[in-house]
């Protein structure tokens, strides 16, 4: 079996440390660790019995629930099989520019969207930590290219603000922000690109109810934009593409203020800790992160941390080997629960203090 | 609300009806009437636990489970999100050859797909009820042309043969066969061309789980065809597009030796009876059908009809105005329980008779 491509292949990691996949502590997915909430779990098992029903094309319950949680109007909404359902119809659009320009590292699932559809990618880069994101962007863009960014970014974490992202929506004919993760953020903090939407038609914004309601296996993530680009990619895209039971979890989730709440409250503390515990460790310098992970520079080679880690304590970190900016010495990992944090910090003391 | 294009919009006929979604009796959707299995029900309420989790994007038990089932090697074998993700793939394939040839009526989501890449399609049909492939089928094919058969078809109920098919896997560089109803057809009656994919790298077969096991809100489907093209689709498109609970309900699902038996004794008997019955009516014909769905000639208005057993028996059937070639004197109902059958045969009396 091949180290795996994405994270949270859990069949290939539970091979090497010699335990069930269920036995294994995964720090590699970036995924709420309170999850699935309660209302969640009685929302898809109460769904069951309707599965025998095709889900509705147009899906106008969760858009209209969607539209209220955002204040947008619902016909700005459209729901995907998982975001990367979108980021493939997203990828057919930017595809047709000359170029995309991609910060990088960045997320793989953007390199096989854009390939998918023959799409040239212009990526720019800088040393970690970044700064500004006109420090990245170059001042002078190809006229009539695309832009694809993840705010906050992952795998570094950086968040970057809403204003400065804003100079940017007028330099290309077509933006698409990946704000995956942006749920994670309390509210307050949040820089997400909604608000702006209804002024820019060339605006397209992804979002994800997989990571902070702990649903990867479900698939659900929502496009918001102009209608225009939503009604031509529902017309040719598969007509049911989301199941029934990710409908009525993704109405439940973001119902769920409760946990919300809970996860913002929790995520603040724990980040700041796991944080602070592995740059006590002299290995290791964690980057800055608005997110719900931690990108981590390591000069200790991470294959060889990251099998020691899966063999000793079944425990699995996100190598960053399908980053070519990152290579060996750069691992990501998911903040989880303190008890869980604090267990990944001694164990990868032990781990390099016994090299 | 407008009329809804597919068939299974339940919440605009509930409007009609003036009652709730779930009062209504469903004879558009052709669905397995005794599902949702209790193996399978069973497998998706354990399932919901291990949501947390992304699905292995390899998803090989899945492949395993399916190539055991059929007699094909596992990497024969795609999972998709219904099938109708699996068509769009195809359809790409299919929009690369100059003209892909449809017989119409045809499933409208064929026309979806192709559209989406710009596909040309070559409708060709005749009058109903249709005699063998040959005499549809035109003499001289347009070189290169791409060939994409319904079969058992939708929404006539034809069945091919095998051997018929088996003339043209020569002539067409893409032939995508969807089988989506073909479960219903007992084994030894079945017409797949499963046996014949190794023998012929050009050859796509699209199969369902949707129907035959009651589950269409979970989505989930599968191609069976050359590694290659496989290999070719799973690199462009989403990693995860298939839910973890399709994947366990699948799995039950193939394995519910009982449930298939069940079926195919009820659908025998209760398709004839229906049919019988409908024949004995003056004013429909009903067509010979090999799946659980029948296609019935009617002189009085099918619309017409439609919103008077919407209105006095919440009855559901699905007319066929987006089929162009059918238009206002053609329904399709689904084969259901005796009963519920007997119930629609007694209100189509009252609707006829009192006009």
């Amino acid at each position: 079996m091949g180290r795996p491509q994405h994270g949270g292949n859990l069949a290939w990691a539970a091979n090497i440390a010699g335990c069930p996949a269920s036995s294994l502590l995964d720090f590699s997915a970036s995924i709420n660790p309170y999850g699935i909430s309660e209302s969640v779990f009685k929302a898809i098992k109460q769904g069951i019995v309707q599965l025998k029903h095709y889900p509705s094309p147009d899906y106008s319950e969760l858009k209209n629930c969607l539209g209220k949680y955002h204040h947008v109007s619902p016909d700005y909404i459209l729901p995907g099989n998982g975001s990367a359902e979108l980021l493939t119809w997203a990828a057919k659009d930017l595809a047709q520019c000359p170029a995309t320009y991609l910060i990088t590292p960045a997320f793989g699932d953007y390199h096989r969207a854009l390939a998918a559809f023959e799409g040239n990618i212009l990526t720019v880069t800088n040393s970690l930590p970044w700064g500004n994101l006109s420090s990245l962007l170059p001042k002078n863009i190809i006229l009539g290219s695309g832009l694809l960014l993840n705010n906050p970014h992952n795998p570094t974490g950086t968040l970057w603000d809403r204003s400065e992202i804003v100079n940017y929506l007028d330099k290309f004919p077509v933006v698409v922000i990946d704000e995956a993760f942006m749920d994670f953020i309390p509210p307050t903090q949040q820089q997400s690109l909604i608000p702006l939407v209804q002024n820019y038609p060339n605006l397209i914004i992804l979002r994800s109810l997989t990571k902070f309601y702990s649903l990867p296996g479900l698939r659900i993530g929502y496009a918001i934009a102009n209608p225009q680009i939503l009604e031509k990619w529902q017309k040719f895209r598969d007509p049911w593409s989301v199941n029934s039971l990710a409908v009525v979890a993704a109405i439940a989730a973001v119902q769920d203020t409760k946990f919300q709440q809970f996860t913002w409250n929790w995520l603040a503390s724990a980040r700041d800790n796991l944080s602070q515990g592995l740059a006590n460790i002299p290995e290791f310098e964690p980057l800055p992160s608005a997110a719900n992970f931690l990108l981590v520079k390591s000069p200790v080679s991470v294959s060889d941390l990251q099998i020691k880690l899966l063999k000793r304590f079944q425990i699995l970190i996100r190598d960053c080997l399908s980053f070519p900016e990152l290579g060996d010495n750069y691992f990501r990992i998911a903040v989880r629960t303190p008890e869980e944090n604090n267990y990944l910090l001694s164990s990868l003391v032990d781990v390099v203090s016994s090299k």
